[in-house]
């Protein structure tokens, strides 16, 4: 291997995307840059356009993620000090399931309409399409469908078939000028190879690919008569077996950089694109956690738990398994919490008094910090609350997005950073009921690795580490997703075997960085079992689909919307 | 009757006493005055002591008491600019369960052993003796006592018997010494007077006084030997029948003022005093509010019920009801919700951010008014929130202090003036409930009477009226428990013959003076489903419980506290 040799790893994020160059021998991250979106996400009205969008919507612009190509991946290379001869791969990664309908050469039709909103890419968090999802859910249900269960039981108002279903009933004319119906992260790899590849990875996640196929076209003719043929928009073929979806497998190589793409990013022309894949996934090979029972949670916003398994079996309330999913050869696993760092971001912004703003200020901390001081002071149970994580809905296990934050035990003495450290808690609770749940399951969780942003909060970690009762590993870089989209290009540029290989090469993991208190262990069993039984209290949605659903009846009328979009609502 | 005749109510509150002087013909309120207590509520350590106070513990200062009378009363005669020579009477209300320790001739035993806690009067609410509470309903309970449906199955901590048991078995030196254990609004008669007497209203609503007697020397004995003789500290006898308890009656003369108290107040020597009261119940005097079926709520920092009724029922939940306990003839119904403005005020200190305390400042209103401008302008259910307004525990129709707040549906688009509606909805809904629960148990409640600091917020009040969904009267009067006692010192002072007579005279009323919305009601109605659902989740406790629990374990072994102290919390 030559020690001259980088990657680069282009991480495509929801407010902004990122490039790393990374050398391929050992991993070693010299040099990043990251462009912000200038659209951001879209979720009040289209750009440059007085068209208001519905509740739950959330669009983004193509424009952007091509921008993320022509400035930060320069950038980082001029900021690593290499020269682009060296860099011999890139790998990307992208959120899911976003999702857009292009042109059958792969031009976004909000190109062409932009005034049109579902023209645009709908982002991961794009919500108004429950109904459909619902469904979906329930025809599979009633029909017995056999990925259903691969799924915890019910598919995701995010993916790809029910925003597709959305479309179709809402806008057909754009579901018919829609050639392809492609992910994000397959269309960046397209529109850097000029070769339409479809990943192993969200066509399982996000595209309820099973077992060799997509759902029937006799399922989804029951849905709607012209959504018979929604999985033409899906698939690539071969000329050797038309007819049959050909995937690409996560690290393969998707094609290689045309003199366009290779304009737009000064990189060499015909160096290896790595075949497209999501960032939580992704950050697996990062952390060098691709073995099987290495459960990566990536707690940012919200968290992603992937892990890879020799086991298959049917986990409640998971978001998806997949054959190859996360690593060729192993049944990959999915589960999320639905809402985690924007929790805590909503109550700072909220519900924290200017008493508080200002003696955080006088100490030169963040809020976030000042809160996590007066926090950790206090004995486990000392708040006297509990609450739930939904405020965001719930992904795993309930995998209900209609589902909304809980709290109990508040008196006249509950203070900002009581409420802010039963928060923290909640989402512990939630992740540990995630690990209980794959391990009642029969899928054992060996070692629990965390990444992303929330890795800062030490109080945090060790909430986690003695709410699990177990270890925590962290991941050693800053980057995950970049770092690991880094390692996937190095296996498509042929410089390893496998990922195992290259995550072992250029992964990085702490091991126990976090170990529990066993008295605050003790002390948490305690409040889970009555976080499980305020969990349940609410788990079947009566209270809270309720008022969800006397709230969208009190605001439908007066709010402006689009035409249709009250019926994901 | 003359013209010229006044008469001085003085009512004794949480935090300051407050003297009007009222024209006796037409109840005009012709000046008034406020002390503050300089003690306030004793709740963390004694005055001049280090001794600290252990958790739900509430105290407070006779000095304050007589202080009022001192400086009070003559700044409300030099504010109505009459002649002291033109008073006639004096009546007086207080907080209650508000109870002292004192010698055989009333003086308080603070003044002799300022050290020891139990010496001190505790205040309304002290709720340090839940402990002793729960063994007096359990015991009652158990024998069948006749007196303990009255208090709807429960009595409160908040009451004689309960924390006079927490004295004796805390401190028993204290307790011996105690040779009268006295409800300062008996207490402060006394003090005006020389004469010691027990008015019928805190005899009953919180000396468990029923039917002619008191709990049974046999019943306390079973609670605790040494208990026994308890009731003779409450009791007051006539030589023609030595032993029995003689209650003065509501409106009567208690004794003519002394020359010390003469010289305290500035009134003339000899003028009536009229038999004590309590704080909500001489207000639906004030009210002219006094005939069957005319519930008073007295909304402030918590909301009191009171109602007289021609019926006796058993009123699952309800404070009390006490023959002769509102007007001599009738029944005097009691209920109450434990924390209302309390709750608005906490939710205003403890969870609203800057940026509303620097908007509300711009727009010259207070948080309160900013934030009550921005909820009125929602949709009713348009937040998506359902409150539990249990944040100080839950008075009517459960009976129990250790409740906490609860509040659902929050999501990242939850902002502060959702919450805050959803919490004035709370309240509102509490006093659905209990309005609901009196016309289930054959109580009719004929006319919703608002009086309180509350009233000044017009929004809050539309709420009410649309989620009772019946008019609401409002009191003419902002001073309504020292109003009402004037009315009381009128009657006292033989102006009028009853207190009927008097009330119609002098209280102040506004009949309908808010009219319910049918379409808000309608929608209210589903909400209220939706709490009534939730109310009967949390009501038995189980969770709720278990975190005050966990909170004590948490919070005791590390937090000083005075000896005995965690038996109560």
């Amino acid at each position: 291997m030559n020690a001259n040799n980088y990657v680069v790893g282009v991480d495509f994020g929801t407010l902004s995307g990122r490039a790393v160059v990374v050398r391929v021998s050992d991993g070693a991250e010299v040099g990043s840059a990251v462009h912000e979106y200038t659209h951001g996400v879209i979720e009040e009205h289209l750009p440059d356009s007085s068209v208001r969008l519905g509740p739950d919507w959330a669009l983004q612009s193509p424009q952007d993620w091509l921008d993320v190509l022509r400035f930060a991946v320069p950038a980082a290379i001029s900021a690593a000090g290499v020269s682009p001869s060296q860099v011999v791969g890139v790998g990307t990664d992208f959120t899911a399931c976003t999702v857009l309908p292009t042109t059958a050469d792969g031009t976004p039709l909000c190109f062409e309409t932009p005034s049109l909103p579902h023209a645009w890419p709908k982002l991961w968090k794009h919500h108004a399409a429950q109904a459909h999802a619902d469904r979906i859910n329930a025809l599979a249900a009633s029909r017995g469908e056999s990925w259903l269960p691969r799924y915890g039981g019910k598919i995701s108002s995010e993916w790809e078939f029910a925003k597709g279903l959305q479309v179709l009933e809402e806008d057909p004319s754009i579901y018919e000028r829609a050639q392809r119906w492609i992910e994000a992260a397959d269309w960046i790899v397209w529109q850097l190879t000029g070769v339409e590849t479809r990943n192993v990875c969200t066509a399982g996640y996000k595209g309820i690919y099973q077992d060799g196929g997509y759902p029937s076209a006799e399922f989804l003719s029951a849905l709607n008569p012209d959504f018979a043929d929604f999985v033409h928009k899906l698939t690539v073929t071969e000329p050797s077996t038309p007819g049959a979806p050909v995937l690409a497998p996560l690290g393969g190589l998707a094609g290689r950089l045309t003199a366009r793409a290779a304009e737009w990013t000064g990189l060499p022309e015909g160096i290896a694109v790595a075949v497209g894949n999501v960032d939580a996934h992704v950050t697996a090979a990062a952390a060098d956690a691709v073995r099987p029972g290495q459960m990566v949670a990536i707690m940012g916003t919200s968290t992603c738990h992937v892990m890879p398994s020799d086991r298959l079996a049917e986990v409640p309330g998971m978001c998806g398994v997949v054959r190859d999913g996360i690593v060729p050869g192993l049944w990959g696993y999915e589960a999320g919490q639905s809402g985690v760092g924007d929790i805590f971001a909503w109550f700072v912004d909220n519900a924290v008094p200017s008493s508080y703003a200002q003696e955080a200020q006088a100490r030169g901390l963040s809020i976030h910090e000042h809160l996590t001081g007066l926090a950790a002071a206090q004995a486990v149970g000392e708040h006297g609350l509990l609450a739930l994580d939904w405020h965001n809905g719930n992904r795993s296990i309930l995998v209900d997005h209609h589902l909304s934050g809980v709290i109990v035990g508040q008196t006249l003495a509950t203070r900002p950073e009581d409420v802010y450290r039963a928060l923290i808690e909640a989402t512990a609770f939630g992740a540990r009921l995630i690990v209980e749940t794959f391990e009642s399951s029969g899928v054992p969780v060996e070692e629990f690795v965390v990444a992303g942003g929330l890795l800062k909060n030490r109080f945090l970690m060790q909430v986690y580490a003695d709410v699990l009762r177990r270890p925590l590993s962290v991941i050693g870089s800053e980057q995950g997703p970049a770092l690991g989209s880094a390692v996937h290009a190095a296996v498509a540029a042929g410089a390893y075997e496998d990922i195992e290989q290259a995550s072992a090469a250029m992964g990085k993991r702490t091991v126990a960085a976090y170990v529990p208190d066993d008295k605050a262990a003790d002390a948490y069993d305690l409040l889970y079992a009555e976080y499980r039984r305020l969990h349940d209290l609410f788990a079947d949605g009566g209270i809270l689909h309720t008022l969800r659903r006397l709230r969208n009846a009190a605001t439908g009328p007066g709010r402006p919307s689009i035409q249709g979009s009250e019926a994901g609502a």
